[in-house]
């Protein structure tokens, strides 16, 4: 414990002492960071240090001075104190976390590197990408976009329902109609059709990769434990009822009729089938606004994340998981 | 419109063929994408492409079709038809939006290139870096380790307290003690600490880049009509009260009672200053789940996203606004 003290009581000091000498070269009228006695600084550095080095309260005593710092005018002055200043951080990351009462067992978990998307997916799993979207935010041209530029399949709702119904003419004879695909353990026709949609999402999400646009599958397939990426595009709605102007040559009022009552609709859908909030940043593993990016770029910005992924996946050599 | 019409006829005729070749070379067992008679698919698919070219019908039957041919065994066959795919895809996007009765007269806004975050910045403004975070979530860290990245200053609550307590003292005079700056215009405590802190965050955004953790700082400065960029960072609560057990030594029932209270006191204050949901996904640029990334590739897929920012911002000579 003697020699963790030390060292702590030796950076303690090295940061108030950079802190004088950024308050000496930086001219401030705000004084120094840490005013009062030395020895009472000190010892408070001492208690914030051994007691939670990664600690929030050290960090903005930290910051301050480094703020302070940065606004120097004279570049070599500046500069060598900037090096002095990351040479105390770097040594305050290096501290063990197990100082005073803390004891992380678990390094990964504490910097959250346990549950990273690149350990989600496992050889024989496959790349499927869920997309939810807000109406008018061009979470569907997105959507499209990205499976082309992938050259992974593009699964909608339309889509699903018309492999369903000619699943159900191939089963019904070549030569007879449709019949009622929506049956399922006698539920209700939408309940049965949701049902149907969820068995045919994770059946397809086992044997390629994809993309499916909203349809709950981000929860279904959770739900079944298979891997996958979960998306929610929106964008503010000022900018997605002046696209749908644009879009569907409507006026003001036709526009924010519809965007409300199409993202109502998705809110309902959402909530019925996942007891969740749709549109909840917590839900999804990233949510983009696409007004900040556009389409192109929107893709272009979902593509450096699974990059990573098709990398894990795809060249399995190149990856050596620790 | 002869003309139009006969385009659009070719590129039908070309998709119903194309289904055709795709149906014959997978041989798969649920028949044509387009069933029934030539004569009636094509009028279908003419009326498809006259009215609305970028519309989800035709994009649900041309992914239908594509999503086949990917699925064809033979490689050579395979790439002469997604060739052909690709073909009428792109032939599809060139076609005029304004056809049938839509009449887009800004492209910019139909494709969402309008409010492109790098139109947000003009030449004076600062690199300006909101973000907001869920306890346990280590967007405290991820905005720390982003500040010292990109070297620029950080601010959260503390720091801002420190310097507002700072400017107090240097204004009653350096011997006196801290008089209370929590004074603003008559108003209850709580409320004149946010609007000092409030005009503190304009003050810093207004002359310096910056990352500013939390205080509503995002809807603030859209207030003021300041460019920023705001991020939300959140995990699942498994994912943050473990690693809070971990970081703070509690138990699970501890750990759970205070993420949840820490999580619910944010709400509130953002709500109150706000009138917004916290947490929603459509009230930031971007939003981040950190269980999927950790803090480093946080870290990176924020600067990612910035440096077409920075090189917008600050190498002016590169950029060419169309």
């Amino acid at each position: 414990m003697e020699n963790e003290r030390e060292l702590c009581e030796k950076l303690a000091s090295r940061i108030y002492e950079l802190d004088a000498k950024v308050y000496k070269a930086s001219g401030s009228v705000l004084g120094r960071t840490l005013s009062g006695s030395q020895e009472h600084n000190i010892e408070n550095l001492v208690i914030l240090i051994m007691s939670n080095p990664q600690g929030h309260l050290l960090r903005s005593q930290m910051a301050l001075i480094g703020n302070m710092a940065r606004s120097i005018r004279d570049k070599k002055v500046r500069h060598d104190l900037l090096v002095e200043y990351n040479e105390i951080l770097e040594q305050i990351t290096k501290l063990p976390k197990s100082f005073g009462s803390i004891d992380i067992v678990d390094k990964d978990l504490a910097e959250l590197n346990s549950s990273l998307l690149n350990h989600k997916f496992r050889e024989k799993d496959h790349l499927v990408i869920c997309i939810s979207r807000s109406h008018g935010s061009a979470g569907t041209d997105i959507g499209f976009a990205l499976s082309e530029s992938l050259r992974i399949n593009y699964y909608d709702e339309d889509v699903l329902n018309q492999i369903l119904t000619r699943r159900e003419t191939a089963k019904s004879g070549a030569g007879k109609k449709v019949s009622d695909f929506s049956k399922y353990h006698g539920l209700p026709k939408k309940d049965a059709l949701f049902f149907r949609q969820s068995d045919l999402i994770c059946e397809l999400a086992q044997k390629e990769d994809m993309i499916v646009m909203g349809r709950c599958a981000d929860v279904i397939l959770t739900g079944r434990h298979i891997p996958h990426i979960s998306i929610y595009i929106t964008a503010p709605m000022g900018v997605r009822v002046r696209r749908m102007m644009e879009l569907k040559n409507l006026d003001l009022k036709q526009a924010l009729n519809m965007v409300r009552k199409m993202d109502h609709r998705h809110q309902e859908y959402y909530h019925a089938y996942t007891g969740r909030r749709w549109g909840e940043a917590i839900n999804y593993d990233l949510c983009i606004n696409s007004a900040c990016y556009g389409i192109e770029e929107s893709v272009e910005l979902i593509e450096r994340l699974i990059n990573r992924q098709a990398k894990t996946n795809h060249h399995k050599k190149e990856t050596n998981e620790n």
